[in-house]
């Protein structure tokens, strides 16, 4: 039951270097990541998957020194576009027409609507945008961990210039949103472990217009 | 099986009037949304649940006719913080010292670097910051959905002004960013239902560095 699996999961604060999380694992969160869904069926973000030591331990450092990075076994980076180009664009509604085998003029319609209403938008509002469909399959990702009895730790405190840096992203067009380190809870070192989770009261956070 | 799950979900285009989402599988799918992770806790947003049809027909209008809105049964709105305040900051901080029992030191540190960053930036600036958190529990919200065998429509396409309006969100200091329709398909009107999910394959979505 994915309530159980929401209450399990916590920003695990020490992961334990000794277990590393097994591969099938790992793909089947990353698989969760691809299949998320985004607006319009852009996708406009891609996933940088981490395990080389040195690398982790920049990263680690442009983290302010977080050690679930290094402790733990493989670090999710969410890499959002840095802007809408018509290239993007046109290579998914293309990808769309090549997979499902037709075209369609209410497809294509749209296809001109969104690259005129995207297009000349400035690139931080764009920006804005792709980020937030990262974090939708952030969320996804989190859950996935968590139906795997993965470790996890959402993590925004880091340097995205100095991580953008290390992994040379924008070169690519894309910046750093969001990073979750994948491992496994060191329950003896970790101080939140056995904390109550906290959140705002049912009362406080939800209203019912019916 | 989680995979499964996002398979089997798609962005519904028609749902079925006449079959209601039973309500234990709406308060489990805004259980989770409450449970969903956030920045440093904060939960810096609100959920709006609407059933009342009138409401949901303007909501609608306001959407370009997304007929999702009125066809499904339940309306979940998102609605971030539209800034962070010293109150709100507090209150968060307040509650978990409440709930745990105690005081700590490091925790009281890290409100104050919170407070220290937070309020002297620019509105917009913590508003997007707001909305990303909102869109990670979007995320699990889609995914519980698909869990309950629910059905839902991930929608951006609305006037958010139009809708901070009808639902008084401003004077409550929050911003509708997404919106999410439940219901059931109705797999005789819908043309999205038989056609194939599409996805950017794994070697244009995915980068290893290991």
């Amino acid at each position: 039951m994915y309530i159980e699996k929401l209450n399990w999961r916590y920003a695990t604060k020490k992961m334990d270097p000794s277990k590393p999380v097994p591969q099938d694992k790992v793909d089947r969160i990353v698989e969760a990541v691809r299949l998320a869904p985004t607006s319009s069926g852009l996708q406009p973000f891609e996933l940088i998957v981490v395990t080389d030591p040195d690398v982790r331990a920049k990263i680690c450092e442009a983290a302010n020194g977080q050690a679930q990075i290094t402790e733990g076994s493989h670090l999710l980076v969410f890499a959002a576009w840095d802007n809408y180009t018509p290239e993007r664009i046109n290579n998914m509604f293309d990808l769309v027409n090549d997979e499902r085998g037709f075209t369609n003029e209410g497809w294509e319609a749209y296809r001109e609507r969104l690259l005129g209403a995207y297009i000349p938008r400035e690139a931080n509002v764009n920006f804005e945008h792709t980020a937030r469909q990262a974090y939708i399959a952030f969320g996804v990702a989190l859950m996935a961990a968590a139906f795997e009895g993965v470790d996890s730790t959402p993590m925004e405190g880091f340097d995205a210039d100095k991580l953008d840096e290390i992994l040379d992203l924008r070169a690519r067009g894309l910046r750093s949103v969001t990073i979750l380190p994948l491992g496994y809870r060191d329950t003896e070192g970790d101080w939140l472990v056995n904390l109550k989770k906290v959140r705002r009261a049912p009362e406080d956070f939800v209203t019912t217009i019916g």
